[in-house]
């Protein structure tokens, strides 16, 4: 496995590989690899034959509250973590080689970028989608795996493809887990043991949301609002959205229909960790 | 030499000839082909092995009470120009074809968006960099050619390329000028006699520009003022903007200096016809 910090090196080893006629699949990370990262690497393993992850902590989709500078960084334990799920390349840049002190150019999607996360989080999706962009020119992946988990990413990513016409196909990857339904994530680290027995209540206000729409039993809007009793209820979680949306616009489902499918997304604080989880209601 | 509206088929035929090793060369126009555009087909096909011109209109880099729907359609022509110059294929998608109905993502180039074209005419750099990043996605070219005719824009483009890491080398190409030094442009042709006339002094306001620059005896901004005298001499010619500016940042020159070089550009309406030029000043 190669590890490459420069953009141009990077841009011309996978250039090589697709003039041999190699599948290329790319996987951009934040670093902090969990299960969740590796079977993104592992998916692009099993469907490519030249994998490149990216690790790159992108000062530009965090808000100036936010967490970047205590974003955790393990290096090494990722490339190892790369290493075993198959990577061919991992892609390490330095901030400076990524944007120029003068660079001044956005790439907005300018609806889906403005509600949920995009409400909570100012500018953080024109972040992602710039250097998204960045990252599938310089590696030019033929297939780039994304997971469930970031459900308003993912959507985000696949519209700018699209509307941009990037030739990339977007593969979404399932929610991995831990044993009591907490979605993985970089930040869970950072949850106490107090506040980690509370995070689990997310996923367990999404499998109420699951039951009550498979049994027909609530509007979307109930749904939500029963979701949103479940984790107020903790008495500590913060909730900032809990919503059963079309998963194609993201705007509110207005009622059940013969064929409607629904996302029940969650964002909460738990202590000063924010969480995010999503479950889809497809029957 | 091949026409192809489609996108799709476009990529393929070129990722095709690139599978073959062939060096693509990119020539983006709104079609209304003169002799500036002919060169750079002609450019493109010196330097490439294949030469892909586009022919697209552009709705989006048209402001409202612009000329989008008079813009000259004249694709026969065109693509007879096209295939003298030596164009393998020509891309000429539709307006449907390049833009779904619920596309929302835009490509910005925040600062040198904003001003001189940009302040005059709001949008028309996200409409540029939006289609152009299309196109290049399609297109997938290792060279692009565009004109010194559109200073500002060539500029643009080449931040873009930067910050996005585009992989492609933008190459500008001279000014290509009628006999009496008016810069050929699509719009010439709505000129009436008279207008058509006073539009020559624009060329004239940029080399009385250059020949002051030269022998060093006026300042940047005193050279843009006399300009601008010039040109308002014609009594008809409405100036919107006329400038010494640096070629990098397009911010007005201040001073003469040891190796500064300028561009002087300038915006005019004639009759109802807006036309632009520039001159270069690299002593």
């Amino acid at each position: 496995m190669h590890v490459e910090p420069s953009p141009l090196k990077t841009h011309a080893a996978i250039r090589d590989a697709r003039r041999r006629g190699l599948r290329i699949g790319c996987v951009p990370t934040m670093g902090a690899l969990h299960p969740g990262h590796v079977s993104l690497v592992q998916r692009a393993r099993a469907e490519c034959d030249f994998v490149v992850a990216t690790i790159f902590v992108n000062p530009t989709q965090f808000g100036p509250n936010e967490d970047f500078s205590k974003y955790p960084r393990t290096l090494e334990a990722d490339l190892e973590m790369c290493r075993a799920a198959g990577a061919d390349l991992v892609f390490t840049p330095q901030i400076s080689e990524m944007y120029a002190a003068d660079a001044e150019t956005i790439v907005r999607v300018t609806k889906l970028s403005t509600v949920l996360e995009g409400a909570h989080r100012p500018g953080h999706f024109d972040g992602v989608t710039t250097v998204v962009t960045k990252l599938f020119q310089i590696t030019e992946p033929d297939l780039a795996y994304f997971g469930q988990k970031d459900f308003q990413q993912q959507l985000i990513i696949r519209r700018m493809v699209l509307d941009l016409n990037i030739p990339v196909t977007v593969v979404t990857c399932p929610i991995i887990r831990e044993s009591d339904g907490l979605a993985m994530s970089s930040r869970n680290r950072y949850l106490s043991a107090a506040d980690r027995a509370v995070a689990a209540e997310i996923f367990q206000a999404l499998q109420l949301a699951e039951q009550l729409a498979r049994e027909s039993l609530a509007a979307p809007a109930e749904i939500a609002e029963r979701m949103r009793a479940h984790l107020e209820a903790t008495g500590t979680m913060q909730v900032q959205y809990a919503t059963v949306a079309d998963p194609q616009t993201l705007a509110p489902l207005e009622t059940w229909q013969r064929g409607t499918s629904g996302v029940a997304l969650i964002a909460a604080k738990v202590g000063t960790t924010r969480l995010i989880d999503n479950l889809l209601l497809e029957f």
